[in-house]
């Protein structure tokens, strides 16, 4: 199995970080087969959505309503509201699958994959890229 | 690795269309591995539920609870509300990830593959399988 | 494709159950590949966080605001409410992909492998672990 760790700069706000570029340049020289997405953190996400047309901001808008950074949460070392930012990866993995063809992700026009990160406590995050051959 | 693209008609409303004998149609001659499915689109996504029982209306009442049609969203494109339809695939992911044993796919008795497409501007939709071969 | 199928007692509540050490020990012999874990029931699903510092409860908790337990749902067998657990694993999906390096799994430091079980009904339920090598 091909795998390889790239670090992403997410900076100190949540964000959705486009990585689709980093992901093909792993893929390109793998023939078929599947890639594998992960990002080894407990208070981040990996997301497939359209980016560039406000969809990203709005999946942050989305995270807010599903998950308020309010004092509902058990979990509270960080800063205040973080407990949710634990929650999220059970409702946006930290892990996505797609295929690969003749080195290029078949992802449809409009898809981006995304690095979900609404804890602005970490700058920076790892991201691992694996290939399991067809 | 075996992959097919199939068209699947969704029509002009909200709906979860159960894709389980399309899938299983595909992995039946496979032998073991994984079973990928992929929905090629960003307003689209994939659920294991059971269909027949009411779950599959419950669940686009649930999508319209946790991503209201309204005026919220950035993304103004297509229909009023249609911007949420651009977040759907970060909580309902637009691939699946299957057990093959033998060429069945090891679901539980309840448990189908569906496709799940809130947007109605679209009457047809692509679905791509994928089988890695264990 | 190494497929293994483990039994997992959730009792009579709705529960977060750790099962990473039962995926290691599945992975511990099988060098380089994806590990594949999936629960073959509708009213379940997988979802990789934090444990042991709350977020297991807060889990609970956030699967009680975006899915709560009224009346609201047309699949009406079981407790009052079990509606909404069929529609869970469209947003906690039934299953989880993850890297294994040398038979140990590539989880992030505060990461754990947990089967959310908001079905009081069922006491015991099946995990599947499957091992695709690289």
């Amino acid at each position: 199995m091909h795998t390889e760790v790239i670090t992403v700069r997410t900076g100190t706000r949540p964000v959705v970080r486009d990585i689709t570029r980093e992901a093909a340049a792993f893929a390109e020289d793998k023939g078929d087969g599947l890639l594998h997405v992960f990002v080894p953190h407990a208070t981040a996400g990996v997301a497939i959505i359209e980016t560039g047309a406000g969809s990203d901001d709005d999946l942050l808008t989305a995270i807010d309503g599903v998950l308020p950074t309010d004092d509902r949460w058990r979990h509270r070392h960080g800063s205040p509201g973080h407990g949710r930012d634990h929650v999220l990866p059970a409702f946006v993995a930290p892990y996505a699958t797609l295929p690969v063809i003749s080195g290029r992700i078949a992802l449809g026009t409009w898809q981006s994959i995304c690095l979900v990160d609404p804890n602005g406590d970490n700058a920076t995050r790892q991201v691992r890229f694996s290939f399991l051959p067809g």
